[in-house]
């Protein structure tokens, strides 16, 4: 093989996006860490309004790592990247001395095309917008924890990891008037709307009861002292659109095998830029701050 | 930031590469990590007959290791990267347990734009071309060795980590029918070579006395036990090309700060396709054969 992959491309506007994985366990309920690292990309492409196109995968494998979970790695990889429809094109390996690792840390790198006619940015939130997510919150963060602590929860709590380019797709084939997406990995919703809320210099207003959390990862977050609000999420999508789109937009991201449970969370106001707030489900109001440092390491 | 950093680009052939830097030690002469991450995908797409346009760049750093180590790497890349006048655009950081890394693993991926009207590939070697290497080999392998194991040689041997892509720049100003290109890195010439004979189907014969080592690089293969043929360089540069353009390209890379003790080493032939011999100075003729397995870990 060559040094470089040659790939031919339209031109227009790239963007391009890297990104480590280091998980901790590499295998856990709904995923491992080979699906993590094709969809966590695909999905930082995607939440530009960017087509995935191409995918570098490149290894850091610990001395010892057995070649046999790499297969189970790489079979995982090939059929993510294959839902997600990329190629993975260019790649790279190398060993480190047993204790200088831990067992495999992946790098994907990520090119995609950013379709015309959008302007789809954290800085491009306004004031009216509708915040939609596509689904219940804290899966992904609860199903790895569960499994590295070895608690036993005794449910079939799974990871959300998952492509998101599909559900983008068939939202700007309702509207391309989409003003900002973002999928809520690391520091959970809370992270990801404090983010907007800064970039944007706008208030957010969430509705408590919209926001899903499955029994199972409530229960777990309890027993854990864990916010699910602050708990990441690997297959889920905020969509910041302007209310005369907004049921239309909802409906289609219902109709994705991915957003099925959707809802309007919350709203963009003129008040308190930079601010996230919560109406409470007993009539009160909660600042929804951003999490101090990272609560919840080598979770992707 | 957002999710994705979104650039403009022409339309035509991208090159994509990447790789992880895993070097130990992470300082060394003549360069370090940083430095090294930057200049080798730089390189990797400059041997395609790409222009390096981005790089993406991603950290994964261990638990305790030093800001001031890491300010220093940064900046090292920054100066790098404007020498080889690419940007770095998108980045990644994650932070794993002490004893789960080493200080600092870098990935860097880049994009390049495939200049128009070449056919640049390892399986394009023909008979009777030239074969240039651009100056003397083992500077980096030895440098980052004698760091390593505390061997003091007593010399200022320093590494060759440095950009190719003005070099090549050079090269197809003078002709674009250039057939092949690598940088010898892993495994060194002998490896490079033998990839490429493999790969185009033809037979190499290089001329021992044309290949040029330092001194210092001599005295410590041989206490080593080491063929600097199969030591690692980060900054120099094979090139096939027909004979008719052989002297004006051996000119253009002399010409060239990286370049200026560049030799043509030797020539394709019909002959033991897929093989790499040498006529050594004695008179005689060995195989040099592809390393086995990997000699020199973590060189790179």
């Amino acid at each position: 093989m060559d040094d470089s992959a040659v790939v031919d491309i339209p031109s227009g506007r790239l963007a391009i996006t890297t990104d480590c994985y280091v998980v901790d366990p590499i295998f856990f309920p709904g995923g491992d860490i080979g699906m993590l690292a094709v969809n966590g990309t695909v999905n930082d492409l995607s939440v530009q309004g960017a087509q995935p196109l191409f995918l570098s995968a490149a290894f850091i494998l610990e001395e010892g790592f057995g070649l046999a979970d790499l297969e189970r790695i790489l079979v995982s990889m090939a059929r993510a990247s294959e839902e997600a429809n990329v190629s993975i094109i260019a790649g790279d390996t190398k060993v480190v001395p047993k204790g200088k690792g831990d067992k495999i840390y992946i790098n994907t790198t990520g090119v995609g095309l950013v379709q015309g006619g959008l302007d789809i940015s954290g800085s491009n939130a306004k004031v009216l917008d509708k915040v939609i997510l596509s689904g219940p919150i804290g899966d992904h963060g609860i199903a790895v924890l569960s499994q590295r602590e070895g608690l036993a929860f005794d449910t079939d709590l799974r990871s959300d990891c998952g492509p998101l380019n599909h559900m983008v797709e068939e939202i700007l084939a309702v509207t391309r008037e989409i003003h900002t997406m973002r999928d809520p990995t690391r520091g959970g919703v809370a992270a990801s709307l404090n983010e907007i809320a800064g970039q944007s210099k706008v208030g957010i207003v969430l509705v408590e009861g919209a926001i899903r959390v499955k029994d199972e990862v409530k229960s777990a977050c309890e027993i854990l002292g864990l916010d699910p609000l602050y708990v990441p999420n690997e297959g889920k999508l905020i969509v910041f659109v302007p209310p005369e789109h907004a049921s239309q937009v909802l409906r289609a991201v219902r109709q994705n095998q991915h957003g099925g449970d959707a809802q309007i969370i919350g709203e963009v106001v003129a008040d308190h830029p930079g601010r996230v707030v919560m109406r409470t489900t007993v009539g009160g109001t909660r600042i929804v701050d951003m999490p101090l440092g990272e609560q919840l390491p080598r979770i992707c």
